[in-house]
Order: structure tokens, then C-alpha cells, then sequence
């Protein structure tokens, strides 16, 4: 296969942007991209677009026709475009897909995209399509949606390891401390253990400071074949590898809601292809949709024994000059959580860390990065390495 | 890139299917293609599935893990399943990107899937979930349903090219003849221009007979790299093109009503991956939503001249016996169009006829055979070339 590189990269504000339209929001990100990698929207080849639900909450399917349409791409270029989902982690297997079409030498210029727009309906109906992540027919049939479920995973993960609601909260405090420094970042405020315990319960044992929030926003990046990365940018990022694995639908069919297999598998894949492992990894954006997922992942992906990611993040060790930074953007929690983009999000801190340019953020010398993005409960998971040096 | 052959082949049956879910359907269809191909679940490097709109039929989203998970490959092999979505062109879209994984030299077996079951919500909520196909804030909005759309291109072709209702009956007749002989298509009676002409009227000019119905179905194919690809089966076919092309969403927008522009440059994109023009095809099944697509489609792709289409279906060019046979599996009309399924359908009736194993609507000698499918009023267009020579 052909190696892959990163040339262009842009998000938008996340946030709740009443006054802006899902396909605003797209165009922005996408055209941000295009200018970021000095190209011009011929040279593109192909675009991915990770959207988990424009169906039910902007009542519009066909999301990859509507982007090339609405960024001009459509009418007299007629750039293929093509929507990917997989729930939460649809901004990932996006970027997966660009991988594929350039590795593949079918395309050279790809976009990958992700896009949400959650903020348009009730926060009701937000949950119910949300909801619709998780298996359906046994789990949100019976009342079940994605507070609850984690819920079961924190409570259990406190049961067999001692995790403390204080743990929890401390991954919560450390990313609303970088998102502080994230222009883009939904929350731009501090907070602290108290202050995430005194916070509203919303499923026990997580209160409303360890939920990541609905936001609008969508994120876009330029892939380009690694031979000819340089004649665009002085800074392309490359992609070393790439894994991604499914799991049940459903949390009560596996066989420990502790672990997320998917993420084991997923990172053991990447690890492989990119001949790494976790002590080669210099910072890691991983899925901190609820503070319990971002406890579990970086145990899942080697950054810290099974049942001590609670003590690791309390000690301190994951925060920005630690042992292993992770969620410098300030993650889903801070950064926010439009749940198509995020997993493009999380490859755009990575590149613009890797490029020496996250500002007051910056992990000094970071030279390999890794994402990890997950959807529903961990019925999919998609891990990215990436790296400064060819 | 590597090139990239369908090893397996598996269609449910097409219809209302009141006493079977959503993931019967897509289980039936991957087991049944893993059997064909005559492989195990632990030989499949990753999954791609078409689907337009669980989250709207039947509030599933996340699909791809799901039908991992119910197909037993989620939770001890943690098979990669990704789902696609492009409206009505979802199904080869998934192939395409199937296509893609191969050829990249990062999957070897991949399993490309499509499926929709539409008749769990009321008719009513059928035709809003498929004009999300549409532009929503442009069409939808507006009260516009695909019938018409499309009755608007049927009428601006009879007044361009005096193209007679009688002609588009024509089209529908032919594939009710051809879906007599399909074990899976959902209607297998004759009809007549008669009885076409007297159904009741949808949007004039288009009549229920010209108008593709509501479907359960799940269609999946086995794609293997070429070179190895006889380790497997006898009969490989060959993937010689694949073209996809956009376009603007809304039919408002468009240069020409009359030709999907997408269907146009996705054709020359195949034709010239393969090398081929309309000459070297022996059949080819072509989207068919509305009989006036199909009168489009024949010359979008190049088998008939601009404005000729009706008149060469009516001449009977395009049945089977004919110049260019077109839709012997009965097409949308007959077979049935569960939306997400339909272009890997579509593959699985050229496989089987270039395998010889077509029955009754066998086309005698069929080597190379192309596919055409298209989302919405033709923002999204997918055509591919098969050969049962390498």
C-alpha cells in the first residue's frame, strides 16, 4: 500500500451555533482545509464524511452529495463523496476510508471530513438519536441510553478496582484545564474535583462534569500520498498506522464492560502496522465521551495497568507535561462532542501538535501521536498513529 | 493498485417482509455469501454495508457493528464493519469502498453489504425518511417527494424529446417480464402498457407502474484480490471499473434536467478504468427508481442516443434477446428496492450472469456486465464494469 500523509487540516468552533446550518458548518471546515493545504478543490479526488445522524436531527440524508454540493465540489467537478458512519466514531472510519482510496492509488487528493449538527432539536430527541448508537432492540427499547450504559461501566469499574468519583472527575478537571487553551473549545472554563461532584447526577455515579456535551461543529483534513507530501506542505504528518475492530452492540454481551475489546483490538492493530507501542506514543487523543471511556481507553491502549487508569490520571500523569498527555484538545468533555467530527478533531489536534503549533498546549518534542475514537458503548473503535518523521 | 475480484455472492428475497427484522435480513445475506464463497467468518478482513436510513426506519443506527455483532463476527474476531450511505446509491457505495480496501493491500476477504427494511414505518413515514435523499432546505421543505422530482424530469424529456408515456411503460412491462423469471424479485407478474397506463397516477405523468416499490431485502457479495481469487471458486468475476460521481442535490440546480450529469462522468470514469466503451457491454442493469430513470440512464451511459431512450426501450432493444438487455433482474420495479441494498444487488445479478447461472433471463455469452446506481434525483451516481475474464 501507499503511505499517507496529512497536508491541510481545519475545524470550526464547536459549540451551540443556533445562527449556522449543518452545511455551513461543513463548508467551513472543508474549505479551511483545502486553503490550509494551498490546494484548490480540483485537485481533489475523492471526499469522506463521518455523520453519525443528519437523518434524525436535521432530517437530511445523502450527506456526501449535499457537502460536495454546498463546497462547489458537485456541479462541474463532480467529486465523488461518500458519508461513513459508525455512530461516534464516524469521524474516524472517515479518515479510515481517505486512507484506504489514497493507499489504495485509486485517489491522491481525499478529504475526510466529520460533521454534526445536535443543537437543532430537543435535548429529548438529541438523546433518543443518540440512542440509536446503542442496540435497539435490547437496550433502548428498555430505557437505556449512553449516560446509563457507561454509568454501569463506571459503577463496575469501581467495584473490581477501587476507582473513586474523585478519579473520575479528575479527567474531567484536566480537560477543561486544556481546553482553556483550545481556541475552538466549547468550554473554555476551569473546574474542579468539587465542582464535578457538587454537579448535577445524572446517572450514578456520573454526574453531569464527567458527561461530554452536545455541541455543533465539524472538522476536516487533507490526505495526500507521502511521496508527493512535501511539494504541498513543509509540515505533512503521516499517518504510520491504522486499526479498527467492532465489539457487540450491546454492553451486556461482553465478556468484561471494563475493557472495551474494540479498543484493545483496535490499538493492537495500529500498534502493529505502525511497528509501535504505547511507550513510543508521545500524546494520545482518545474518546472521553463520558470521564469513565477516557479511564478505560487508556488502560485499554497500554498508556496504564488495567484498573489503575483512574489513579494515573489523578496523579497527574496524563495531564499536559506528564508521563503521557492525553486530551491535550480538552477532549470530548472541554473541546466538545459533534459526534461525526470528532474522530477528525482528535486527528487535527494530533497533526497541529505534531506541527509544533497547539500554542499554550503544546507537548514539547511531540513527535508521535495516536487517536482513538469509539461508537456507542464500543461496538466500534478506531485507533490512528501518526507521526512527524516518515 | 491490486485488482480486486467477487469470490460469493447472496441475495435474500425481495419484499414486504412483516415477519422478519432489519438483521434477520442482513445475517441471511452475509452468511449466505460467506457460504457461496465457500470461506469461514475468521477469513474476513473487514465489512462495508449500505444503508440509508435505520435511524429512520427502524431507530438503528451504527449499523456496520451491528451487523457485525448479529453475524458472530464482533465479539471474539472483532471484524473492522463500516457502514456507507449515499441515499439509494448506499448499496454501491459499499461495494466501492470494498473495492477500495482490497486494492489497498491492506484487506484481503472483505464482505460488501446492503440492506433496507422499509415497511416497519407507515407508508407516509417511507416517503419523508426517503426525501431526506433530497435537498431538504430546498426540496423537502417544499413538499417535494421523488415521484415528483421525477415526474418532473419525465415531463421536460417528453416535451425536449417527444418521449410518450407509452414509451415509459414500456420500461416497466420489460422488467415485470424479466422479474417473472428472478426467484427473489417481490413481483412476478406481467403486466402490460395497458394496465401501466391505467394504475392510478403518483405525479403525472408517472403512473404507480412507472414507480419503483417499498422493500425489505439484504444483498452481499465477497470481494478477494484477484490473484488469488481462484483459490476460492471457479467462476471469479472481475472488478474491470468503477466510476462515482456527485452532483448538486437539488434538481433545481442542475444544467439539464434530463441527464444526470453524475451518471455521465461515474460512466466515462468506469469506461475508462476499464478501458471499455458502451460497445463492450453485454448487459447492464441500471437504476431504475422510475421508468423514466431508466430511459435516462440507458443514455446517460452511452446505449442509446440522447432522447432515444424511450424509443428504444419501447423498440425492445433493451429486453433480453435484445441489442443491450438492461435490468434482467426485473430492476427497481420488479425485483423491489430496498434502498441500501440495491447496488449490491445489482452486482449479484451480473455476477450471475457471467457466471451462466441466471436461469430463464440467462443473457447467452454475457462476458462483461455494468451496474448503475444512483441516490436521490442523481447528486450521487456509482457504475461499475465486471468481466468474467480477467
Amino acid at each position: 500500500m501507499r503511505e499517507v500523509a496529512i497536508i491541510g487540516v481545519k475545524n470550526t468552533i464547536f459549540g451551540e451555533q443556533w445562527d449556522r446550518s449543518f452545511r455551513d458548518l461543513v463548508v467551513e471546515a472543508g474549505v479551511g482545509a483545502v486553503k490550509d493545504a494551498g490546494i484548490t478543490g480540483e485537485k481533489i479526488d475523492s471526499m469522506f464524511v463521518g455523520n453519525m445522524s443528519g437523518g434524525q436531527f436535521v432530517e437530511q440524508e445523502h450527506i456526501g452529495a449535499l457537502i460536495a454540493d454546498y463546497s462547489g465540489l458537485a456541479k462541474n467537478l463532480h467529486i465523488p463523496s461518500t458519508r461513513v458512519e459508525a455512530a461516534c466514531a464516524s469521524g474516524g472510519l472517515a479518515l479510515r476510508q481517505g486512507i484506504y482510496s489514497v493507499a489504495s492509488g485509486m485517489d491522491d487528493i481525499v478529504i475526510a471530513a466529520g460533521v454534526e449538527k445536535m443543537t437543532d432539536v430537543p435535548s429529548a430527541k438529541a438523546s433518543s438519536a443518540l440512542a440509536a448508537a446503542a442496540d435497539r432492540e435490547w437496550e433502548g427499547i428498555m430505557g437505556a441510553t449512553f449516560p446509563g450504559l457507561y454509568a454501569m461501566i463506571a459503577r463496575m469499574h469501581m467495584h473490581k478496582y477501587g476507582t473513586t468519583s474523585e478519579q473520575l472527575a479528575s479527567a474531567a478537571v484536566k480537560n477543561h484545564q486544556n481546553g482553556q487553551f483550545n481556541p475552538i473549545a466549547q468550554y473554555k472554563n476551569k473546574i474542579t474535583i468539587e465542582s464535578v461532584l457538587n454537579s448535577i447526577m445524572v446517572a450514578d455515579p456520573l454526574h453531569i462534569f464527567d458527561c461530554s456535551p452536545i455541541t455543533d461543529g465539524a472538522s476536516a483534513v487533507i490526505l495526500a500520498p507521502a511521496d508527493i507530501a512535501h511539494e504541498y506542505t513543509d509540515t505533512p504528518i503521516y499517518v504510520k498506522g491504522t486499526g479498527q475492530a467492532s465489539d457487540t452492540l450491546a454492553l451486556h454481551d461482553r465478556r468484561d464492560i471494563t475493557t472495551l475489546d474494540a479498543s484493545v483490538v483496535a490499538g493492537k492493530r495500529a500498534y502493529e502496522m505502525a511497528r509501535m507501542g504505547p511507550e513510543d506514543i508521545d500524546l494520545v487523543e482518545v474518546h472521553d465521551c463520558f470521564t469513565i471511556a477516557e479511564i478505560c481507553a487508556i488502560e485499554d491502549l497500554g498508556f496504564a495497568k488495567k484498573g489503575e487508569g483512574g489513579k494515573v490520571t489523578f496523579d497527574g500523569e496524563t495531564a499536559i507535561g506528564g508521563r503521557i498527555p492525553v486530551n491535550t484538545s480538552g477532549g470530548l468533555k472541554a473541546c466538545g462532542h459533534p459526534v461525526g467530527a470528532t474522530g477528525v478533531k482528535q486527528a487535527i489536534e494530533i497533526v497541529e501538535q505534531l506541527r509544533g503549533e497547539a500554542g499554550k498546549r503544546q507537548v514539547d518534542g511531540a513527535e508521535i501521536g495516536m487517536t482513538h475514537n469509539v461508537g456507542g458503548s464500543g461496538a466500534t473503535a478506531v485507533v490512528h498513529i501518526f507521526s512527524r518523521n516518515r
